[in-house]
């Protein structure tokens, strides 16, 4: 029998959890947001993460920058928030429109402000093995799913489609750092080296924008899959693997919407409070 | 017909162009080196260093600590690297004797004289696909020496064996970057996996440290085989494939010595003429 891994009921677990810990704090926690453009995705990203952070007391400043606009008003933005004590995470909604360039913008949050763990020194501590001060939140969110319902990492053979720094890149690093052994796939890789590899994988995660690329014949009998794919098409949000031809063959798998998505957003939402939480208890030792 | 991957004569070749540039240089560029405790490995290591430096043309600052010492007096030394405008690389030595932490000192070299290419900003450039100031000099020399012989990184399948800070992870990463499907395996791994995954490399690396490991059943015909090991056994070194058995098989093998090792001392060398010009550029913009 198949299970679901239920994203969207694990990260309500994880946010009501937090949602405790918020409500006992007398100052709360505040997460800067810049978005930068009209991507209906991004604002609609954004708005949900928005809702999520103050509906469990998480206070919030969103910046909102039209199209016309240069790195630097962003980065003077980011750097005011660096100084300002009463924000304690900072997060730039990706992917920024065409005329703006990411790493240039990224790297200027102060990594202990950094709520997606996107900023070189948090990747390079997490590739090193060491504690960043956040971990990407969805790579972050995919290991918690996994955790959560007990699946071992350690010695399976773990496939990653896609190379991003979001997704890809990161969790290829936290899979090995739990002791998988590793194969990191994607578009330079031919097909049928994708579809030989893919069906040798105990974990199977697609993060490649392609609807339903992964079906029944790339996934070996009860494996685990994992659908990172958040694909609109005709109005509709499609995964990276094909649900139905694959459901009855993996041991585990991901809905999309309602699998990795949420454990995204709860994994923002605990790194926030992380970040608050550190930045804390440098002033104040108890 | 095996082709010898000659990593001393890639070597000598660089070092060469580099000697010709730093001979041409009014102000010489100086590489400060810290060696902690008496390992007999690592003293060979650091005077061979210091010897091609010197041959070439590049000031060296050495400081060799003894066993009894505590994080603090070598991170005074980098703080104070790191403010003098005439060292322009620092390089800490590893490992470091049992008692220091690694991670808290290398950490601290600012990361644009850092000749290795470890701090964490420098690991995070190159895992997001960014220029670091400096890559880590055995990934990096063996990238170099595929690509002096013309050997085609993109497409292939590439396995990585042993997921260290200095060889196993950038190597995966650089290898990714060049296009490579990469297979990333380890200590963690089952043997049977191992063989299994070696055994379908385009590009097989050693870098375990286990004398002789890689056999010929390891091998898929014409495959490249680079091997990073540097095993002492019974005063002789002895690398993690065993060159005999393998020879035959492979298209392109690197011997053990003469193969990557000469290529990290060139590597360390170019990073240091490269921090230099960097930081010269700054200054004159010329």
């Amino acid at each position: 029998m198949t299970i679901i891994l239920d994203g969207k009921k694990t990260a309500q677990k994880i946010i009501s959890k937090i949602s405790e810990e918020v409500f006992k704090l007398d100052v709360k926690p505040k997460l800067g947001v810049i978005l930068a453009g009209d991507n209906p995705a991004s604002l609609i990203y954004v708005n949900n993460k928005l809702k999520i952070a103050k509906e469990i007391g998480i206070e919030v400043d969103f910046k909102h920058f039209t199209q016309n606009l240069t790195n630097n008003e962003i980065i003077k933005k980011i750097l005011e928030w660096n100084k300002d004590d009463s924000v304690n995470a900072i997060l730039v909604q990706l992917p920024l429109p065409g005329i703006l360039y990411a790493p240039s913008i990224i790297e200027k949050i102060d990594s202990k402000k950094d709520a997606d763990g996107f900023t070189p020194y948090n990747i390079g501590q997490l590739i090193l093995g060491y504690k960043p001060y956040a971990e990407p939140c969805t790579p972050k969110g995919i290991i918690r799913l996994l955790k959560e319902y007990n699946i071992e990492i350690e010695g399976k053979i773990a496939v990653v489609l896609g190379r991003s720094n979001i997704v890809g890149k990161p969790l290829s690093a936290l899979l090995r750092q739990n002791n998988a052994a590793v194969i990191n796939l994607h578009s330079k890789t031919s097909e049928k080296n994708i579809l030989a590899f893919s069906k040798q994988a105990d974990i199977l995660v697609a993060a490649i924008g392609q609807p339903n690329y992964v079906t029944s014949e790339f996934v070996k009998d009860d494996a685990v899959v994992i659908d990172v794919g958040i694909n609109r098409v005709n109005n509709k949000i499609i995964g990276d693997v094909d649900f139905k031809s694959v459901v009855d063959k993996a041991s585990y798998i991901t809905p999309v919407p309602g699998g990795v998505g949420p454990m995204t957003i709860a994994m923002l939402m605990e790194n926030t409070l992380e970040l608050y939480k550190n930045q804390h208890k440098k002033i104040n030792p108890l």
